[in-house]
């Protein structure tokens, strides 16, 4: 058996019910983790161990009693800190909301609980999950970006000091983040699982998301969060399915190369690592072809920005009018370019976004998935910036679900990732793929202690 | 057998399927209709006799080939002056677009022609479909508003120039002329029907819709023109459903019955009415239980002026900058107003709107249709403005399909009606419970000569 730490979400819940491990154990194992790793990476903003391993001795209890127990029973996991905790601070890792304090939990976070999961304590991110960049270290090298803004989720989960975290993506936010770190980054459809209790950047566009180490822990969470919430007014009713079970279909997948876009704006190693990535999977057996991009994506990564600044715009005015200077620059200057857009332009962003959404759409319908690589270039030398999403920033905009896999190693040692993507609402479909690939590909990668 | 100039669609085709009537006697017959009211009333804008005739002999000679007919074959349908002609001037009833010659027929007049229909002109509408009071005249009292902004479409099926007419609804554009002027109007799902070659109001509102004289017309029109357009970045993927067959299901519907809202602003004449119509609808054996609105709608009024003014305003601004004063004062008003919004008010207003769209697509769930007056008063005598859209606006904004059925007569003379909603993309269960209705009530109204 693997240390406790090491264990994923499914193998942890799974020693758990057989009595394997306690959620104790499992507890005290990530904590002398975090005791490690945590100074010299700075993932995590809250921690409060007592009250975690008073949980966890709740939970170890209730798996003595041999009453039935959630799939997710006595498993830590973590959350960006924009998700809303009852009586636990949400400070969005800004001075701004630095005294908050929700009255009840996100509605992911309810639902995670509900299926048994224990709350391992809020993970830094940028502020306000926009793009400056937090004080979180890349445990593959601290000289280079976590990414962000999901940056202590990434990291928490890379340098095994939990099984699993909640981030969120706006533009690329959830699988830049997991990519630069060596982990498995998942972002539902839009609408999929209800943003309730989660601090916005852009309604439009924000959308829950997690990092974790297995295709099957992706399914695990998803089934535990997903579904129809009236409190998110973009949360849609289309029936979750069984997302554990569609991994068992292990057909090869038919898998679509966005080259174009994708090819074009990466470097010369990513896309000849994604090119061998190809080569392993077609000998595995997938059907591999070409599929071309849209014309629409040529404003896309523009009209997101218009949306994004707007949106965010929208929600901060009240604070930015009392207090602009306790922002950092990069946010405050999208606030502020969000205040001074015209409504005009931004109309004419959204009207050119729904043509892009939907010729996404259609191209996603293919039988399949679609296949590119997950970032440009591995995360850089370089702290000063959160790197490049624009891999992610279409997915986002499009509201089409995408998951990252660790695939190998740059160069400089650190991780590459392949990002697929599936039809709209169609999880069970993408992550029976990624299950393939998982499979096919056989990497895990773990950073250096 | 009724004239030829009072058959409705359905009427017309199934006598010229039976060679009982020629589209070219047809023609003629509502030519002299035109002859006899045009000249009181207003309602064209374009009518070449000539082409029309031509137009008419050569699906006369169709009809008696014996190759299979379409459904519309050899009847005219009146288009609102916004819907793209190839070749025939388009002008939206505005100094702006006087020179505007389209190139192509928009996607509905497309479909409506491959189904059999003739084009019979193009009809009056407010400039740009928006609030400036059009020339036409109220067939049942010259001194009362046709409404607005279909006012020639309703106005030319009202006095049985043409069967049927495509209008166009942003907020209460086809469903309030139509009771105005006492014939059904009908407006489908937001995505159901492309909007490709129609001249845009606001790019989110926006829908197709038009006036006829039964459902059974409704039906045979919607079958004709329902459908995915990739051309529409609104337009939905799912499968039309077969309308004209939903209209012979024959049981009492279920009504809810929206008296909030509706009751509170419609006047003492017409709530009573209203009431009075539930009783013999409930009589009938139709199953009458009140519903509530959410509370979304207070402000989902003011929040569709804003939506409309600044997605007018994306639109407008080009033509607004070389000429301001050529548009009229209301829509000149609507640009600027548009222009000037902040991107943040406009983004809070879509914010709030797709709350309210969530809450009332759940209320349309339930099972049967909704009921509430058609406007709050029937046409007043005042040809300034085009009456009060409130009671359409809602169902615009929040994108579920409605129509209006002439159901009485006020103190004035002039026709009331009432408005069903059904399930968005339920367009089979909302007519077939229309059809219901149609029957149990049996009224049909025609202005006096």
């Amino acid at each position: 058996m693997p240390e406790p730490f090491e264990m994923t979400v499914g193998e942890a819940a799974r020693a758990i019910r057989r009595g394997e491990l306690t959620p104790v154990g499992l507890v005290e194992s990530l904590l002398a983790r975090v005791d490690a790793r945590e100074e010299s990476l700075l993932a995590w903003v809250y921690l409060d161990r007592e009250t975690l391993l008073s949980e966890a001795e709740g939970k170890t209890a209730e798996a003595r009693s041999g009453n039935p127990l959630g799939p997710l029973h006595g498993v830590p996991i973590g959350l960006k800190d924009i998700y809303y905790t009852a009586g636990i601070p949400t400070t969005a890792c800004s001075k701004v909301y630095a005294d908050f304090v929700p009255e009840f939990d996100g509605t992911s976070v309810r639902l995670l609980k509900e299926a048994g999961a224990i709350i391992m304590g809020k993970t830094m991110t940028t502020e306000f999950a926009c793009m400056d960049p937090s004080p979180t270290f890349n445990p593959w090298d601290a000289a280079c970006t976590p990414g962000g803004s999901s940056s202590g989720s990434a990291v928490s989960v890379a340098a095994r000091m939990c099984p699993a975290a909640l981030g969120s993506q706006t533009v690329g936010s959830v699988l830049r983040p997991a990519s630069y770190n060596g982990v498995v980054g998942f972002k539902p459809s839009f609408g999929r699982i209800s943003r309730h209790g989660v601090v916005p950047v852009s309604w439009t566009l924000d959308t829950v998301g997690w990092m974790c180490r297995s295709v099957e822990d992706v399914a695990l969470m998803l089934q535990a969060m997903a579904g129809y919430d009236p409190e998110d007014m973009v949360s849609r009713s289309e029936p979750a399915t069984n997302y554990v079970g569609a991994l068992n279909a292990n057909t090869p997948p038919r898998i679509g190369v966005l080259r174009d876009f994708f090819y074009d704006n990466a470097d010369g190693e990513t896309t000849a690592h994604t090119d061998e990535v190809l080569r392993r999977l077609a000998e595995a057996g997938a059907e591999v072809a070409e599929v071309a991009m849209p014309e629409s994506i040529n404003t896309a990564i523009e009209d997101q920005q218009i949306i994004m600044a707007v949106e965010a715009g929208a929600f901060h005015q009240p604070m930015h009018e009392r207090q602009a200077e306790d922002y950092q620059p990069r946010l405050r200057g999208l606030i502020e370019r969000g205040l001074s857009t015209p409504s005009v332009e931004y109309s004419r962003a959204m009207e050119r976004r729904q043509r892009f959404v939907t010729d996404m759409r259609r191209l996603a319908n293919r039988p399949g998935v679609l296949l590119t690589p997950t970032t440009p270039q591995p995360a850089q030398p370089d702290r000063t910036n959160t790197g490049n999403p624009m891999f992610q920033g279409p997915w986002t905009s499009c509201g089409l679900p995408t998951i990252t896999l660790p695939s190998g190693r740059a160069g400089s040692g650190l991780p590459l990732g392949i990002q697929l993507a599936g039809p709209y609402l169609g999880e069970g479909e993408l992550l029976a793929a990624a299950a393939w690939c998982e499979r096919a590909l056989g990497v895990s990668l773990a950073p250096p202690l």
